[in-house]
């Protein structure tokens, strides 16, 4: 039995060690947001690929969420010395990963091939699938202009009004043969929906031609997890968000926003008043803690997500 | 009174911080040979005026004679780690310069724009002007083929025997106009040919169409460091690649190699016995301690030059 993971970066991470804790790395797939990517300092940077493949590598850093631990920022220092771009913080062993994606992409490998050859070398064995190889920019339209998600979301730290999100490139973008056999294989379980931020780092994902449409076609249940838990967001700026875009921030709101997707949703305890709203909207829900700060709560809530799901198979 | 000098790296950078230590900067430009610039993991990398600006700035680092004091190598161990490219050593804080200038030079600024830039900030007052805007590559024809200079001088660490040596894009390169300026100034007391390697180092500059013009037509005497002392470089591959073309490594291949294009050539005293031959060539002689290992050597050779330069005007 299979599980293919949609997701974004840190929230979504702290889930996919979860399942990669509690099984086999041949059991697992990952597809993930590639919305965030950017050019920056003439590197290509990938932000929630790197925060996956860290966390599976378990590198990442545990405090910032991003980046790796036990990281030094010399160069970063020097660049503010020389008047360079320091607002995207880099660290020295990161700049790596950086450098030589930007070096494989430029030499013709596509980001899935770059992103194969990385988990190899830092031995990851759950395979990451980006959503796609072609460049689809998640923009911001604000009440600053439109941003670049980046700019967005580091540079200017979430601060803008968000008025509208826009996956610029996203019609024409590809999803890479790796993702359809995730998403189709006959031994798939189910497909998740991590609690990464459903407007910046589900969404891009569902966006890309073709992706829905294998959701709908598989028999595996969809299952997603809700990132607002007692009305709040635990991390990053999605009950922000729900508020600028005029949604209530509760799992009702989730649960409307994946409604004709997903086939359950898993909610926190502290939620379970909603339950019966949500399963009105023909959403199955499993409530319990998701609360995710350690590695034993990351694994029982990929163990309740499994058990979820061989309950809606049947 | 003012001084040009046309500099590669290492050799040539000690002779400019000695002049820069004897004048004041606004009597000082140097041309830097950009014919070892290359494009490296998606970065710029000009080795020669990093090594110039870095021993104006006085943070060279003196051991390797390429890169910075204090610097670390976080960056080149985890490229290693995931199978990156790293035979071109980057140290963390060097990094910035060339992510730096990658930058600027994307956003359309000149080499010589991105090299004021980098001078500005490292405090750097002495004008380090590069030989030009345009792209110049030094190409080792070798036997093991036509290599580009950093494959051959650092990945293969000079071992192939060179057969010729060829600057590409040198037909079409410009001499920058601060460039020209330097070499037509009133107030030019001399041009000065440093001890970097003629063949890889002084000769790329040599061949930027009008360089060589403004050079002849400039009323100052031109006066070049002998790169070889004793029959010996200090340095570097200058000596094998004499060997190799077929020169005899003397000072007196060295007068030949730049006779008509200079008025005086400065030996090192233990070959004092080749003055005459060189005189009777029609290059005069200035026969004084050449080699540069402490400050105090490198300003006295300079003292040394600016004596000879007003010597020769006369």
């Amino acid at each position: 039995m299979t599980y293919t993971i949609l997701s974004g970066g840190v929230g979504g991470a702290k889930l996919v060690t979860g399942f990669a804790d509690l099984l086999p790395a041949d059991q697992l797939r990952v597809i993930a947001n590639t919305g965030d990517d950017f050019e920056h300092l003439g590197l290509h940077i990938s932000p929630d690929i790197d925060t996956l493949t860290y966390s599976l590598a378990g590198i990442a850093n545990p405090e910032t969420g991003w980046g790796l631990v036990d990281e030094t920022f010399s160069c970063m220092s020097a660049l503010e010395n020389i008047g360079g771009e320091t607002w995207f913080k880099l660290g020295d062993k990161d700049l790596a990963t950086h450098l030589h994606r930007k070096t494989l992409l430029d030499s013709g490998k596509s980001l899935s091939q770059v992103t194969r050859n990385l988990c190899e070398k830092l031995n990851v064995t759950v395979p990451v699938i980006p959503m796609s190889n072609d460049t689809v920019s998640t923009m911001v339209h604000s009440d600053q202009g439109v941003l670049s998600f980046q700019e967005y979301f580091v540079k200017l730290q979430a601060a803008p009004k968000v008025e509208k999100l826009i996956f610029a490139g996203s019609e024409s973008a590809k999803l890479p043969e790796a993702a359809r056999l995730a998403l189709s294989q006959d031994s798939l379980q189910a497909i998740v929906l991590t609690p990464s931020n459903p407007y910046l780092s589900i969404d891009p994902i569902l966006a890309v031609p073709g992706l829905k449409e294998c959701i709908s076609a598989s028999s595996a249940p969809v299952i997603a997890v809700s990132p607002i838990v007692g009305g709040k967001a635990l991390k990053g700026p999605t009950a922000k968000i729900m508020q600028e875009l005029g949604l209530e921030t509760s799992v009702i709101s989730i649960a409307e926003h994946y409604s004709g997707i997903i086939d359950g949703l898993v909610i926190d305890t502290v939620d379970k008043a909603h339950q019966d709203a949500i399963e009105n909207m023909g959403i199955r829900v499993l409530a319990m803690n998701t609360v995710m700060n350690t590695a034993e709560s990351k694994k029982n809530l990929a163990a309740g997500i499994t058990d979820f799901a061989k309950e809606l198979t049947h």
